[in-house]
């Protein structure tokens, strides 16, 4: 029932208009400068175009979507921080206190909190309670949770995404709360993509060399052990994932969906980016990657959904902290397709100019 | 006299506060975060404690200083864009019209544009008249200026750094226009450096495959036949630089001067500020990086000034168009610093949060 659901959506996401994003194209070599000067500026700004099917943008109205939610393999010593830290910055999300809340203010940014699997019984103004149930399971001794748990998180996050956008949001960021959560996308990735566990496990928030080598055998003995189908992306995070991982996946599939672009933020933001593309590959079109973040699998994620961040912070405190910053760079994109002038606007072809690319100099007053 | 007066301001540039610095790790390692995990914005936030003295850093009033000139070597046709353009879009900067015009608008910025050498004669409201001449002369024919001009140019970017901070700005970004020079920037580095012309000249506004190869020529002749003296930056700047580039050098000594940050736009800015760092290596302590530049020496000259950007953009446009972006990233950071919550106010060691952390659950209900 819930797959039916899914299949629905998915089946609603269609490809970039890409007679807009011709049209973008047409004007941005208008504009005074030499063609493509403005480089990701540029690309973002036909993007956009892609996305929307218009010329302009508004990026005004934004949020970063924050999905909280605990992780049973926390049991395993992978994380150097407790696990009730989940919910205390979940509440701090929506105090303003945290990273992303700090940055988000500042570029004029909603945060969206969504409790998917808290381990607690949150009831706090400000976070809205989705919980599937208290925390996955121990992926290390069994699957974090039932295909239908899965297939239900995915569709939390579709849906938180398409409520957002019906309130006017044009600009979606994808962002979590998980203690335990680089274990569970590094496991979602090895799993995705085969790649080896000693390439995508990082040490998250600051493990010792122990704890660090345990983390690597959780990830490569749970990806061998429970099998998760790299061709069934809902088994693979049923298996080995997260309510927040498959939640996020479920927001960039949202905005794909209501065709409005989703920024990707970290490590954790990208295997759920990765996930969703394999859920639905034209889903990917609507996503923007942002920075580049130092959690070790971070760039393999990226190359296997095939994305290139612009901002390289070595930052990697994830919650969706990065996307802020890229909804400026967006803005400026933006601005510069709206307000940058053209050749003729610039009177660069004007005749007074003629004259003056013969040589002679001649007085400009004017007030 | 003029060096006189250059000695004299370059005394009062002392290092960075590093008591300061130390207060400001202190609080950033107090914030509610695994340590360092906001990366760049951590070093940044300290960073503007070294410069300023202060933990808590306002860039709310921000600036582009906007060189313009032109310069004597595009006689050679070293560059696709016809002279008179300097001219126009050192109108259009006033009209709001360019790429740093209308990203500056975007994040709250004002241009400072100031004509150091334009080659034709400007009275327009906005546009500062700081003319020193009408272009510098052809530097593939003779040096492009006199010592004593070059010395003024530099006096006159010092000078407009030291009223815009007297003017409230506390955070400066070095902008410019000058058709023809990234060929007197590429000259100017492989001056300073050593580098070969091959390696750091450019394709600039877009030439093609001839005219290129006359451009490296004519960089790798004037650097042979002035032998301008590597350790006497205002010697290079004279016999291969330009009004524009030793303006800009100057803004980054005046930023420090002042004890406020200067932003790095792209290739220019970054040879100016190479320039501005050999004349006084301390300056370079109140410099930061914006975006790597798509211009080939880009990367040469940042390596050689010992900087990092973090911003991907493959940006070429010149103008400063890069400094507006990286003062939303500063921004980021100074939000960060003065708004995030140390893991005290954050209730992150608080006893509700010990019980969570022996695995008891318990209700948050709190409204």
């Amino acid at each position: 029932m819930s797959k039916e659901k899914l299949k629905e959506y998915i089946s609603q996401i269609k490809g970039l208009d890409d007679e807009a994003a011709q049209r973008a194209q047409e004007r941005l070599d208008s504009l005074a400068k030499p063609p493509g000067s403005l480089g990701k500026l540029e690309d973002i700004a036909k993007h956009l175009s892609g996305i929307s099917g218009q010329i302009y943008y508004n990026s005004e109205k934004r949020c970063v979507i924050v999905m909280s939610s605990d992780n049973g393999v926390v049991e395993e010593g992978v994380s150097s921080t407790p696990q009730s830290v989940t919910l205390a910055q979940t509440i701090n999300f929506v105090r303003g206190l945290t990273g992303v809340a700090v940055i988000a203010k500042q570029f004029d940014t909603d945060l969206i909190v969504v409790d998917v699997g808290i381990n607690a019984d949150v009831d706090y103004p400000g976070i809205i309670n989705k919980k599937i149930r208290k925390s996955t399971w121990n992926l290390a001794k069994q699957h974090a949770m039932t295909y239908d748990e899965a297939l239900q998180a995915v569709l939390i996050g579709i849906e938180t995404a398409i409520d957002a956008v019906n309130n006017g949001y044009t600009l979606l960021g994808a962002g979590e709360m998980g203690i335990g959560n680089t274990t569970t996308s590094a496991a979602v990735l090895c799993a995705l993509t085969g790649f080896p566990a000693e390439d995508v496990v990082g040490k998250g928030g600051g493990l010792l060399e122990d704890a660090y080598r345990h983390k690597i055998d959780v990830v490569k003995n749970a990806v061998r052990d429970h099998e998760p189908d790299p061709a069934d992306p809902i088994d693979v995070l049923a298996k080995v994932g997260g309510f927040d991982l498959a939640a996020m996946a479920g927001v960039f599939l949202g905005g794909a969906i209501m065709r409005v672009p989703v920024v990707i933020d970290g490590f954790i933001s990208m295997v759920a980016a990765l996930a969703a593309a394999r859920i639905s590959p034209i889903a990917k079109e609507f996503m923007i990657a942002s920075h580049a973040s130092f959690e070790q699998g971070f760039i393999h994620a990226a190359e296997a959904l095939g994305v290139e961040p612009c901002l390289m912070m070595s930052m990697r405190l994830g919650e969706g902290s990065g996307c802020p910053i890229m909804f400026a760079v967006i803005d400026a994109a933006c601005g510069m397709m709206r307000d940058m002038a053209t050749f003729a606007e610039a009177d660069i072809n004007d005749d007074y100019l003629d004259e003056l690319r013969k040589g002679d100099h001649f007085t400009i007053n004017k007030d």
